[in-house]
């Protein structure tokens, strides 16, 4: 529980999983309940009965709020209780404790640490979300056995992809292209250029660019603590390297939130924006399975690994040059867990 | 093993369930095999050779006793080994536990504590049993993967029924009735008569009333530590509340008999007994259908207290007023584990 | 891990398991991964790349040797790093234990203690191994879910094939013939002869013996710590014991290496050899199939005594008399992991 930022939003359901049932999800290592109260809105509890620890999340969602399955103690979207059956006074001490969450970009975001800390400004940004020039695949959700840190140097890391991703958008020749490094306070930046190269095989299976060169970018952004942005831009050659211009070819946004289920468990969301072939849902379903086989075959990669660390307790022996933005990353994480827990101490003493 | 009360007959299989082969079951969390001797009575050991560890349930019962499958050492019902294949001498040691075991209401009852307590007097009564003006059903067994504590509160608790048994015997407006409760040195009840009142829909299906008022009562007996009787009388209005006049209209007596079976399962025995339709094998069986499912409801959430309970160790956070009678039947227990204890380190003193 | 005796060859992998993929196998607790390095020969490596603890047996083998699935990180069969893709400079940390292996007998057989003392020479002798008058079936393997010294037991155990093996090789007569034992430093041998006996009902099966008397023996050899050989002859009846009239009838030779995966498991490797019916492919599948349904028969029984020495932490509480020989070879195997463990003692002092 130490090793997780907890002042942070983190990727807690998809809207379109919040129908009517609540649903259970364990966050950070604490069994949470999501539900849609009566008022619409998405709220998250402790999912635990306070009465005799049923997961609520076994319950109904009434026109009261959450109401127990066992003896039908129903909660409302801010925790406290709001009807005991056969009961007239409600006990002070009947109520849950509850996480605040936001909803934007069709995914509730929760946030597990010091509620008055919990600033909607803070939420992630994903340029041309709704911009009607550009695709949209929502929804993309699995489940990895692996601890979340064995996930972001994942991420963050170009060189694998030939090696892991042999069957789908593995490249041999990417191993040897040198990557450029850059960061800020909130984020790390990976990236390099092929420029005035022939486009990709992919690139091809897109659009006709006959004898065109094109400039080929790829940023790996990763945003403390847990969000993965690759930018894939291909673009006439020779342009300068403006977001304008970046908009002029193919384009690529392909993000990831990781959400720490337990210290070896991780729910991975994704999402994956491009600005082209705009309404072609046939196209879409076909990158769906493409991701979805690539993201498994990383998963294989991350459990094995986790089964290691259970076993020795410890993430890595020898360090290669190609580590160095994951390097980075993990201790910008382990800065920000630190710092917090000074924080927490702080406000005890 | 500290928290069973061990000076008790618990239910330890059904006589059907004991043929030719041993059967295995765990009991107050020692594995423990039954058999019928070749003189026709149940035995019950501990399940382990002592020469090499082999469970005794995967051998067979000879002439002589309960054959080891691996070496065909042979027990008698008292423990003593009677047999060593390709020796003549049978060393002292070789012997394993043995418990007392009662045959009464085509059960086998166990007694694991001190063998010289084990009063057959001491076992639950069941009035009626093989009262030819009434029918049975027998042989009810379910495995609850949950501490029996938590299936003892279930049983002591009429609200739950609106909430956990929606789809079988729920019934809404049973949450509101108030419960009156008494309790001896033995048992507790609780209980709670609608006077007056049209029969309930169970009630009509059975027998025509007309326009026939009717008295109901259901009583909740608990007989410290792990019999459950519910008593259900549908009895003509205006009636002195008598055993004799009980019997005047439909009645209904539901047992259960908890084994724990570990810190965390039970062995939940159940039998049925009722004064109407008296030899329809076909209704038994839909009644038999109908508390399998009901049961099972219950399972479901004692499954989801126990997982709470492992990770968090407490029962119960907020108590409410629907809890009286459980936490009274918990107290009792309670307090037969602890004078077990303080009697056991007397004896060693 | 202070249980087993590591300065000694086990067998790891029959050599047809060794293609083109690594195969990883756990061994005394340690994960392995064994493949054939492009010159031709089987190495063994701890299966974890040293980088990011990705087992090495997800990786492919190359033509420089053994390549992990997550960077490309490439292993001789020494253990050293021979290629990183992207870099250089390989640091000289780069690489994992190797342990040494010999190929005999269609297997490779594995020392996972002092490299220096890993002498061919201490490889067990197979005699008739590839003798042209002998017929052999290979490639047995079974995974036994229980510590190796229960199968030790068991393969010195005449006494239990009578209860266990009813289904296959048991017989009622063998319980109570008299067992001869005999032992050097390196192996126990116990051994029954019936002198002047009509032939097995296996036999004359075999061979058309018409009123012929034979003798036979049987000769259960345990070459300490891990290999078992069972001997057994069936030859005319009067003639000397010697290993030339020992092949005049019926023979047959039985072999099990045993390697502990863990203290819970263990490997079982088996091999058969008989004079007679050279050449048979169909009366070999035959006996193929009657030893594994065997040897499953005996899993049964390791697997239920191993659940109860997880619970007792012992592993017998009365001893026999057919205990007389497996007693020795646990002695044995005891006082060989006790000097091992004084020599590395003395080696660090």
């Amino acid at each position: 529980m130490g090793s997780f930022a907890k002042n942070q939003w983190y990727a807690a359901a998809w809207l379109s999983e919040l129908t009517d049932a609540p649903l259970a999800r364990r966050i950070l290592d604490e069994p949470v309940v999501l539900f849609r109260t009566p008022e619409g809105t998405v709220s998250a509890l402790l999912d635990r009965c306070p009465h005799r620890l049923v997961p609520l999340s076994m319950g109904t969602v009434t026109g009261r709020g959450l109401q127990c399955g066992y003896h039908g103690m129903t909660f409302g979207g801010n925790g406290r209780c709001v009807h005991i059956p056969g009961q007239d006074t409600i006990p002070p001490q009947a109520q849950v404790p509850s996480y605040p969450i936001e909803e934007r970009y069709g995914i509730a975001w929760i946030w597990m640490g010091e509620a008055d800390q919990a600033d909607r400004a803070l939420l992630p940004d994903i340029p041309y979300h709704d911009d009607p020039d550009w695709e949209r695949i929502d929804g993309g959700y699995q489940h990895h056995p692996s601890n979340y840190l064995n996930i972001v140097e994942n991420l963050m890391d170009p060189a694998h992809t030939t090696f892991v991703h042999k069957q789908t958008i593995g490249n041999p020749a990417a191993a040897d292209t040198p990557v450029t490094m850059e960061r800020t306070d909130e984020h790390i930046v990976a990236y390099k250029w092929l420029k005035n190269s022939p486009p990709s095989q992919m690139d091809v299976k897109i659009k006709d660019f006959g004898d065109e060169k094109v400039d080929r970018g790829i940023f790996f952004y990763f945003i403390i603590p847990s969000t993965s942005r690759v930018d894939v831009i291909t673009m006439p050659a020779g342009l300068e390297p403006t977001e304008e211009n970046y908009n002029k070819g193919l384009r690529n946004n392909s993000y990831k939130f990781l959400t720490p289920e337990s210290e070896t468990s991780t729910h991975f969301f994704w999402m994956h924006l491009r600005n082209y072939k705009v309404g072609d849902k046939a196209w879409s379903e076909r990158m769906r399975g493409v991701f979805e086989q690539t993201f498994l075959e990383d998963r294989d990669i991350e459990m094995a690994m986790q089964s290691w660390q259970n076993e020795v307790g410890v993430r890595q022996f020898v360090g290669l040059e190609i580590d160095r933005a994951p390097t980075i990353a993990l201790r910008m994480i382990g800065k920000m867990v630190k710092d917090e827990k000074a924080e927490r101490e702080t406000a005890v003493a």
